[in-house]
């Protein structure tokens, strides 16, 4: 499936995607899943997840923001997401800074995540590697870490994500780099959280290699566009949304953000 | 009362409005409340909320990112604002979609909301009706729930909003239908959690009906003005709390987008 | 240390700085730190805050929307912090409105804070003054509260930042004010929020009196710089971000908005 039709496909189906994510990325994450036509819903207590995920068309977990009421939600949101069929996608922010994060991050692992998206740092630690990663911010280099996310996609049976410069995207067997984008991102807080959310409402209507690799090269192209106005990381997030809004199906239709290995 | 008059109250009152609102609207709500001229504090726990609703204006209440923690809160602050005299307004998001959202909403709609805002579908699920709802998107016309919607402001002693492409405002008696606004609010997200607290912020000021229909009046002029240059939903979102700081009473006067039935 | 010599250091080790900050202020604190130059964490739970505050450069506690499990959270952060020689910083918000929001500053006070920022209402109540503040928003003049923040600072041991349309900041012995922002800042949400975290990032490459100062001159000047082009508060956060990134240090050499008394 090709990025312009998935989509023209997103768009038309503006699927329900259910992110549980932190709180520094809750609204702007809730609006690039807007922008870009998808419906998303920040629903997160164990009260209710077990009903809401099934009527969902994919969910997304992320640990940013984490305390122990959030744990229980998460793994019966997982678990419920497995048992109905929704792909579901873990965005495992900074595991290996504390102990209790770690262990978080390697019991929702075990939970048979579709999609893992992580910083350089973050799948190398998920390898078991040591990372140089400092808080939320990567330390290592995504090229450094392919091979290892290679062997954790086959282990884990899922698609690995590595977002950097150049982003890498594996199930194991098929891999794709993503260029594009821009430096400034970086420097603003929750991007790679809302392009966790974004790969959600993809995973929701396209299978889940093709998925992330679509929502990637979106995010790669609203990047790039939003890189040639902005002047900060105030204005860069504003025309950030606009780009994302703006983009068509037709503007990704050549596929330039995406090199298949 | 008339809008322009009520905004000038507003303005040199600016009275404290305490918002119970979701994560995803926290900052959003907040800044369109200090924008229109009142004072918002996002206060919840219910360790103080009885101490807290008495010393303000008005109260809000949105269930968006709920949980049973919160619930009992938001049921202390309610029944504290009707010990003590203040209006509060309640925004049922999403209710219908979970057992336990739809239990609490009714728990909530039990306690005297002076006024209840939500889109088509969230008022029709609270007459009984089945919504096509999706989330926190609506599925249903306001036009098709208005006399679903009259009968329950009489039943509830309320005031209902309604609000959508044409708002629908009533108290059972008198009814008001607001125009105005922009094709891409919908798409950004906490827009109408901001629009409740903003109706909180002028039933500070005024009787419930009036100051419903101020607030909508008040956001369907900033959002047509916003929408003459916003490029998507991230230079709309600059433009609109610009709007909402930049209209003076004067450009309500002639209260254009309100039309009473 | 001056000032552009902190921002050159700032910018040169880009500290993590650990934000236990408020739902309204997280996303906005968090690109403020990122936009300075430094690495914001918004790690909360007494579940890791013990293994995160010795990894960080400086913390920052700020009880803005505060319940019971965020209170145990930040009592542990404080004391790790001062066990492991951390700068903290405390910013009391509103803590003057409710009698669970005084004890919880009462208490947060006796733990030794390195800083405290707030404006002059809550530092007027930390004093056993009686504040005419009303929510978030100040009542009363910074000029009113220095001799008493003098006091307390000499009392506390600790740096007092009070904030308003002139600042003054002491550490009972040396005292400085500090110009410029603009008249839009107190009409934006969690501008004094992120200001407090701004000054955690200097606070963890610099004494606490001179950390203090160069955080509250860099915000002067970016709010400065975005009062010259912005038309209300969406605007101005905007151009307000992309001034923090675009100010270099030589900018700050001549310490315009400093005077030292």
């Amino acid at each position: 499936m090709k990025t312009d039709q998935m989509l023209a496909e997103l768009r038309a189906q503006s699927p329900l995607v259910q992110c549980i994510t932190n709180y520094v990325a809750m609204n702007i994450a809730a609006n690039v899943v807007l922008a870009a036509g998808a419906s998303p819903a920040m629903v997160h207590s164990d009260s209710e997840v077990a009903d809401f995920v099934p009527i969902c068309g994919a969910l997304t977990i992320n640990i940013g923001t984490l305390s122990p009421t959030w744990v229980s939600s998460m793994q019966l949101a997982a678990d419920t997401a497995v048992a109905s069929g929704k792909p579901w996608v873990l965005d495992p922010v900074a595991h290996f800074a504390t102990p209790f994060r770690r262990e978080v991050a390697r019991d929702l692992v075990s939970r048979n995540p579709t999609i893992i998206r992580g910083n350089a740092s973050e799948i190398l630690a998920l390898t078991g590697g040591t990372s140089a990663g400092k808080g939320a911010d990567s330390g290592d280099s995504v090229a450094d870490v392919e091979s290892a996310a290679t062997v954790l996609a086959l282990t884990q049976g899922c698609v690995i994500a590595i977002t950097g410069e150049v982003d890498f995207v594996t199930d194991g067997t098929r891999t794709a780099r993503i260029t594009g984008g821009h430096a400034i991102m970086p420097k603003i807080t929750a991007m790679g959280c809302s392009l966790t959310a974004l790969i959600g409402a993809f995973a929701a209507i396209a299978p889940p290699l093709n998925a992330t690799v679509a929502a990637l090269a979106m995010f790669a192209e609203a990047g790039e566009r939003a890189g040639k106005t902005a002047q900060g990381s105030g204005s860069f997030q504003v025309a950030f949304l606009d780009a994302l809004m703006q983009i068509a199906p037709d503007d990704l239709a050549n596929d330039a953000h995406v090199q298949w290995l």
